[in-house]
């Protein structure tokens, strides 16, 4: 079965993606989208590697490469306003048939065999979702702002790379965008399809704060 | 107002305290909880710290405090079977009037002014929970390990220290021990009082696994 990966670096609408950008911050003298890269190569070097970024970073991305070197891309594809139209832009480019593993640019280290697992499992299944215990309590907060105490035990956190059967993940994307689609796994099953997890780690962190890029610096040591 | 401080290194029931014992683990060649206590001896040095220990950890923590100095605790309380327990024990040696800040023993490094912010809105509002927006999608999952999507922008993420008022926090706490307690803000609101919420920090991470020990090393810089 075909293999394909699609690295999502973030929607073009609400979060400033330019001026954050933190997918191009340095960490150990590469840029953080080339850990990511070379990630998905080790685990999977047949699989074709897209990159979805916002286009007004295409230059920038050339740039970096210039400098730091190949970051094994195979292709750059232009994203949409938010990550579900990043996302189904890149799902576009991709057959009908194969398993995609759609992956967080700032997730840097998912570990080899997690990818490799997720990638089996999509295969079988027809998705596969790699979570992880939470490790915080959580409240659920209204409209109002009135919050309540959630049991954590009852939820779990997702991760990426959320793998799925392009035969399945392509027509659910067909659907018009809704604010509660925050990952692709909610978009298949508004299809109507069950979703399969599978085991995360606590290696394959999102990097959002400055505090999360320290964390990222000491990790790759 | 007088404050304390009960830092808790969680229940004697559930999680092999004495195996991992994290909170004793050095991070930049000191045991993590002596971070935890100095942040809030910085941020509040007029406060009664009190920590609640697993009893068999008694012995540790005292050779650990001939080894690498004061900890800056004024008082050690034996721990209970779950962290709920471990709280009471803890509230029991408190008087009825001032504010409490309950922690955790492996949260090490909450801002000074996060802290500070705290003590001041629960010392007005009775109550004081520190929170920061979900930084992963969450599904809920049940008896039968089917899960489903939710949408992350409805719930929050709960840090310590909570802080509130003793001459409610006590009172709650005479209730018997439910498993959907997870933090103390839970029994408070199963006491019927609403929950305050103040702005967490992402530096006021939990150190549950190898990795997270990593990040503190990192963090401790």
């Amino acid at each position: 079965m075909s293999r394909f990966v699609l690295i999502v670096a973030g929607g073009i609408g609400t979060r400033m993606q330019i001026k954050t950008a933190k997918q191009f911050l340095l960490v150990k003298g590469l840029p953080l989208m080339w850990w990511t890269l070379r990630s998905f190569k080790d685990a999977a070097p047949d699989a074709h590697l897209s990159i979805v970024l916002n286009p007004n970073l295409f230059d920038v991305f050339k740039e970096l490469e210039q400098k730091y070197g190949d970051s094994g891309a195979n292709a750059i594809i232009p994203g949409g306003v938010e990550r579900f139209h990043s996302v189904l832009h890149g799902l576009t480019t991709l057959p009908d048939e194969g398993v995609v593993a759609i992956h967080d640019a700032v997730r840097p280290f998912p570990p080899v065999q997690m990818i490799q697992k997720c990638f089996n499992d999509a295969a079988l299944h027809g998705s596969a979702i790699p979570v992880t215990p939470l490790k915080n309590s959580i409240r659920r907060i209204d409209k109002n702002g009135k919050s309540t105490a959630e049991n954590r035990a009852d939820f779990l956190t997702v991760q990426t790379p959320q793998c799925f059967d392009l035969a399945l993940i392509k027509p659910a994307f067909t659907v018009e965008y809704d604010p509660s689609f925050t990952d692709d796994a909610s978009v298949l099953e508004a299809a109507g399809h069950s979703i399969h997890l599978c085991e995360g780690d606590p290696m394959n962190m999102k990097i959002t704060t400055n505090e999360d890029l320290i964390i990222a610096r000491a990790l790759s040591n």
